[in-house]
């Protein structure tokens, strides 16, 4: 059994100090009302990701995190997972209605990534105070909170 | 262009006071380590809204909610949606190796629904402080924060 998921937009890094997502233009009217919102739920493909190989790792050791330990990749951000999509919290800009796209702070995607999915950053639903994290993950750098 | 997903796991609510995230055998070996998080976000699929009426589905207003607005469906969480892909945080009760499945505390999905994905959650960059939303959505119960 599988399902199948299109792309409602992309990512756009070719322009210096702007980060866009490209709606498409069918998709545009699902945006009604985002500007009420700071910040969002992307949910990309990670099409270099989309692999028979990538698709069957099921463990590895994050990169570049002092003390990591080898790990499920249900327990670590990989993008190198059985359904290959990747999430990221970002907050908004602008909304640029001419050009059908939201202006954002910064994505961890590459430019020209397929965006799957938008959705509402909701703090009482999204919002985890005292989140319980193994050690080589206490240290990262935050990025919006305190 | 579509991309193919395929379930990992699926929710099991058919035991009284005990919610489980049942996952297929092959993908077991991806849990390593995930007894090291508390939270974990989970992406599953809305079965009952993959039809051609709820994927063109692109307002909607929240339901139950007092005040709420026409919005688009990337402003919402409404399970018809272009890609018909849900996301819960979940807090995890305790893993049953033998079994196969994670003990959660809830979550807003079905019986037998199935899951895509299972992300560990890291306030580093998942939790928000400072998040702004419609005067409608501020009222809402909080789960995991004050």
């Amino acid at each position: 059994m599988h399902y199948e998921i299109r792309p409602v937009g992309r990512v756009d890094k070719s322009q210096d100090h702007t980060v866009r997502l490209i709606i498409e233009p069918e998709f545009w009217d699902a945006t009604l009302g985002i500007e009420h919102f700071s910040h969002l739920i992307i949910l990309w493909w990670a099409t270099g990701r989309d692999t028979p190989e990538t698709r069957s790792t099921l463990q590895g050791t994050p990169p570049r995190i002092e003390g990591a330990k080898l790990s499920g990749v249900f327990a670590i951000r990989s993008n190198a997972r059985p359904n290959p999509i990747c999430h990221t919290i970002v907050k908004i800009e602008s909304v640029d209605t001419g050009n059908h796209s939201l202006i954002i702070d910064r994505i961890d995607a590459n430019d020209d990534t397929p965006i799957i999915d938008i959705k509402p950053y909701l703090p009482s639903s999204d919002r985890v105070d005292d989140a319980r994290v193994p050690p080589w993950f206490e240290g990262l750098t935050k990025r919006y909170s305190r």
